[in-house]
């Protein structure tokens, strides 16, 4: 069962790209936004759980269709403590996939 | 039993979990039974597609709850093309991470 309450909002925080449960060229469409109209030459592509696999087609799709310069410059692992829906800490993985243009 | 304490040995094909559908502790097991009896101080966790997230929860629960001492000497990710059920070529990405065991 999904938690409902863990729902990630769709923050424009700078350079970060959150990936969710929605398809994966929307996140696509979101990276290679920020990298070619914003101001920063590196993106931070952040998922949990279930969405981490989604991360990486993400990274991939970006890297081998779209923008072509790009460098995988660091990719971390970790563990986040959420509370699901009966109010009980429950462990889930995280993924950053930091994307860097190359000039 | 040579040990080599100095040299970070290169991943051999023996020392690599691969992560599918099977429930987590299955591959957590496995990695643990690997880095704790295996002839390697590294072991290489490898999954493709969906299983990527279940990989990364591998490498989490296995740090953070089965062997402390172990570190993340490196993450990679890539894309593989697969013949689908149709006998088309489809794209699928991947990911490796390497444990490596600290004395």
């Amino acid at each position: 069962m999904p938690t409902k309450n863990t729902k990630k909002p769709k923050q424009k925080v700078d350079n970060t790209v959150f990936v969710g449960s929605k398809p994966v060229m929307t996140y696509v469409l979101a990276v290679v936004t920020q990298i070619n109209n914003g101001p920063y030459n590196q993106v931070t592509i952040k998922a949990r759980g279930r969405a981490i696999s989604r991360a990486v087609d993400t990274a991939e799709i970006v890297r081998n269709k779209f923008v072509k310069n790009l460098i995988i410059s660091e990719i971390k692992i970790g563990t986040e403590s959420v509370k699901n829906e009966k109010g009980l800490d429950s462990n889930v993985s995280t993924i950053e996939i930091c994307l860097l243009k190359k000039n």
